[in-house]
């Protein structure tokens, strides 16, 4: 990664309170991927005790965005235009990585997917797989 | 709603420790639609200071599955299998509204649609549109 | 419809050999809602007899995407960017109709659900419902 | 593949009379992923020419089914419940080709992926990804 595009990744990153509030940090960013992870807080759970799916589903989202960034011009943001999320198994653990990828860059319109995955130790769950549409937009 | 089934919904929702962080309350439970809605808090932004598209979501989720939760016997009870959401607007205002509806329910998959609007004042946008699967589950 | 609006739609629909295919014909047209249909053939069932998803996917995305297209400027086309179906009952009967909606119009997205029914004498089931994202596109 | 199972998903393959009318044909089975193929017939064409989305949709659905259809007991036949499309570009060229394939295999429900390309001749170009539910039935 080019070191300005790392940093406005990062510094995008440090602005979405939701983020902070779920202890989420960035783990990688490459060029069409971007790594995040975060504890399980109790803060954060369902009637079961599990994560809630919204926690799951904030990671994914943001994870293919960023991925989305990396292939961007250097002024243009992203916006999510649509995601589906896909639960494969209740997500408990002591983290939850979500990994983003690009499939399929574009201008106007660009694919992503996400898998997320629960670690305990050194067990690694797939616990969700999503799909969806990044938006680049241009401050105006 | 038979007041078993009311008390039922009010005890999960208060076990979710998310919807506690995000302040959100259940607003009516009918049969087969619940809405819920929480306040817009500064814990839960995105990079531009919106509301982060995880809250949209959790929203989304957990008035959909309480709704299914209505139509289910009294010893069910709900996971989320899938949701798609689409976002329609950024999502800014005083409170966001969570409107879920069961459009078909079913002993094996409740099929969900949710309606999200962003409340400022007397103003109600339509911020996002949520189509999903849940699926009873019985403690054994 | 204007006329012209009206003419632009029936010439695109006509241009779809897979809508030919299948039978199918435009039922309405109205500002932002479409409706199309198409009885089951043989030649587009699944293996237990039921009409196909495929068909009752591909009337649920044109609905969708001629009812994106009453709304866009005259010289417009539109492409679909996504969509996802939920089948609630198996397909059969003697027709399918497919009720296409804009949620949300857009110059770079439009959002979109359709309703699919299968018409059997004069009942009306009730057997998919979709949501996507239409894109339009200008010929340069 | 035990010949037995080969045998059924050839058998439930061939009674798909919209697989029939598409000339799809299955280039291969194995444990939990399919591969189906098919011309871009002058039926299935939308009206700018291309494969309908539609098409693209059938081989992806049908490739996932078969895919989670390899991993069932022998008694099991299986339905879709929900798949999201995400189309990448436009159809064109010789032939469609549909890689299905199980995330997740499950009692009660199956997690499935499906890539769709186009090749014309040696170049092959990645047309559409999606993302769905299959749910295992027995006969009763």
């Amino acid at each position: 990664m080019p070191e300005t595009l790392d940093h406005k990744i990062r510094a995008s990153f440090a602005r979405q309170s939701l983020m902070d509030t779920f202890g989420a940090r960035i783990d990688s960013i490459g060029s069409g991927i971007v790594t995040l992870s975060a504890p399980i807080l109790p803060l954060a759970l369902q009637q079961h005790g599990y994560a809630h799916a919204g926690l799951t589903f904030s990671l994914a989202d943001s994870a293919a965005g960023y991925a989305a960034l990396t292939l961007m011009p250097p002024e243009a943001e992203v916006l999510t235009a649509e995601i589906k999320i896909n639960l494969l198994a209740p997500a408990s653990g002591d983290r939850l990585e979500a990994v983003g990828r690009v499939i399929k860059p574009g201008r106007r319109l660009v694919i992503v997917q996400s898998d997320v995955y629960a670690i305990t130790g050194s067990s690694r769950r797939h616990v969700a797989i999503a799909q969806g549409t990044m938006v680049p937009v241009t401050p105006s």
